[in-house]
């Protein structure tokens, strides 16, 4: 039986190669105007997305236009909340006037980091992305406080990998700040991405093997060489007889 | 049989009272963010309105906080329209998250002027409410661009009246700069409505009687002796045996 | 030889009453457009501050309208510094256009209290102030990193109480959320702040006096009562004979 | 005696390659955060330009961050002036933080546009830099109001002409709507521009030569191959014997 897997990536953010990721994805993380993104280039990058058959989800962010969704804030829960539900109302509407659906939330940048451990805010988020709709589901870290209350609260979830960070022993990122963070070499990358599909395990940056249980692969779209990357990968993948689907379909 | 009318009134601004008004008028054009109000206070005002049976309207304005909405810009219909898509599908979600909903949309400020007469931008209103939901309604003036076109796109429209402005022979509004453009008298507008109301009729500011087709009358909310002016208007109404219902029931 | 003070009270910003506030205040806090207040706004306030003889400060924010400046941002230095010169650069040229001039800076919101401690956002603030005018004050808490760091770069710095506000014993502000952290009757206020001039010393939330170090008093001017507490504060303190000058004057 | 010209661009807004324009213009217009740029790219850019020598014109725009600066908005004067104020103050202090100084203002944009024709807004743009600092030069079309009106407010003036763009035989812009509103040959764009300053005269689009009084010369530097058009002016130039220079020197 044919494994199968889920190439992400963010898009609709006014940077990086959009045309060229939505050939290669499955899944399309777009911008909600929050940390990047006109209505006029979300709804764009909506219809083409759903043109070429790859699940849109909404990637929601603290109001941080500024600091393109990258510095944590302090937010009261309530603000947060009403913030995400704000944000998936607006792309669903622009999405479905395109005759495509938002079929996941992915929160974006300095969110994504606090919703793995900050309790209030990942409660914030899951309460928000239920209030919308209970059939979204979420898309996360494995091992992250966001998926486990968004499973307690019966919403579907996604758990992720990176194709391009390096992990720790304990299956968390190497810091951006320190050696290994990064990979940038296409064909280690593609291999990598290979191993974690067919084996479920990666080798850290300490050399030991891992297991990460990943149903999606995020793809950097605006790094340099990302559509190089992205591109060996997903030929990889398909050399290696792997499907290449979304989870949360349209 | 007696007669019915709408009141309808700008909340969920940050300015004015919007505690009173709720108590007062029957449909709240509830602001998206763009010229004014933040998640959380739009969150609550649906929420409010909700509580006490008022229907909630998007109130959908050019981008443009730093002047409230009121100055004209000349956008792109593409991305009027999807600027006016992102507004209603944030509001949209935002009471849906309360147990409510929008049903109605009305332009604000320097756009509810523009789609009066300017064919393009009108278009891309009335197309911008179609593509989310074509059982939305388009609040405006009687003899507006905007109403004919949402007419002619089978959406349901509500025309409306202003409790406080002169209207010239014509129809139109005495412009802001002119004598006559503002009432003050609180006794004096809850008598214009009820004339208005039960005779189809209104003083023009020559003295002439002009006809005047309404289904919802506008109450500021934020001027000076707004709350005053309003509450007088609706017991002059009550008083009169007339009904306060909203057109757009949800 | 008679006692001064400084009045200080947040202007510009959209909110209370800042012409009432004016004819009370040496001091005005005004805002720079990152947490409220148009330029347009913001002019006016420099004018009608200028017209009154009151001192005119930059109150700086983190780039937060939505939350008004009232959470916590995790901003990179480099960033905060060049939000900040920007700020001030922008409020100085507003100013000078109107003839007058910036004379002191003073964190807002959630800036106000990260820089009490934060030695990283209190040193960005320093080196910002620092490189648009080493002649431009700081103001802030007696006992406060921003103001040592200010102390050693040469900077010029303006110590500040609150009017309305209690104190622990260790000469902190009882938290928001705690009993005791607003004092809200007019007479009580002003006597409080009369004796704080005239002696040093206010009586803390568990009845001990302890010595505070003020050279001007914060006076609110968007809470219920806030121009009645700051007029009868002003009146009070006339009445004891002292001087209300400011102390950064243009 | 050898022919001197300015060579201008547009920088800090966070599109195209700065660095390598950098090292081919004399001056660098430089986004003041209402169209584009974040405060630290401003800075950066600002102190990146100082390092190269090359003069430092703040790009001032209409409040249009979602439009990029490029629709009209009919904006009151007061206001209009307010932000023009606004921004050049900001630039200038995140200028002089870097040593550096502001020489000149260019609007941008729908800005630029309209304040060849609208004398209200053209006499705002005057005021606005009138009132900041005398000294401070306009750059735009040379036959234009806003031109017009700063010469007579005693402003220095700089007159532009567009490397890359047809002409009409009246001297003005053939419309990007029209055939040959943009040139897209390196080779014919720089031998335009050497013609254009050895001469004082353009070929216009329908083959008449034309007489066109320019001080500086813009070269896009977001356009496809914007910055190999721009190397090979500035080389063309220098190979002609034309000196290059800022007109409005730090």
């Amino acid at each position: 039986m044919p494994q199968t897997i889920d190439l992400n990536a963010d898009l609709g953010e006014g940077v990086g190669d959009d045309d060229a990721m939505l050939t290669i994805v499955t899944s399309a993380n777009i911008a909600c105007g929050f940390h990047a993104g006109s209505p006029t280039l979300l709804a764009r990058t909506c219809a083409q997305a759903h043109r070429r058959g790859v699940a849109i989800g909404a990637q929601v962010s603290y109001p941080d236009r500024e600091g393109f969704g990258r510095r944590y804030m302090a937010m009261d829960p309530e603000d947060l909340r009403a913030d995400i539900v704000y944000q998936i109302g607006a792309l669903t509407a622009l999405a479905s006037a395109t005759g495509a659906r938002v079929t996941y939330v992915k929160p974006h940048g300095a969110l994504y980091n606090t919703v793995v451990a900050d309790e209030e805010q990942a409660a914030a988020v899951v309460a928000a992305v239920r209030s919308v709709d209970p059939g979204l589901a979420v898309m996360g870290l494995p091992r992250s406080l966001v998926l486990d209350l968004a499973r307690d609260a019966g919403l579907p979830v996604i758990t992720e990998a990176f194709a391009d960070r390096g992990y720790r022993p304990d299956g968390t990122l190497v810091p951006r700040t320190e050696a290994g963070a990064l990979l940038t070499d296409s064909a280690q990358i593609a291999r990598r991405v290979v191993d974690l599909v067919t084996t479920g395990t990666l080798t850290a940056v300490d050399g030991s093997t891992i297991t990460v249980d990943a149903e999606s692969v995020c793809l950097h779209g605006d790094t340099p060489g990302a559509v190089e990357h992205a591109m060996a990968t997903r030929a990889a993948l398909l050399g290696a007889g792997v499907d290449l689907s979304a989870i949360a379909r349209g």
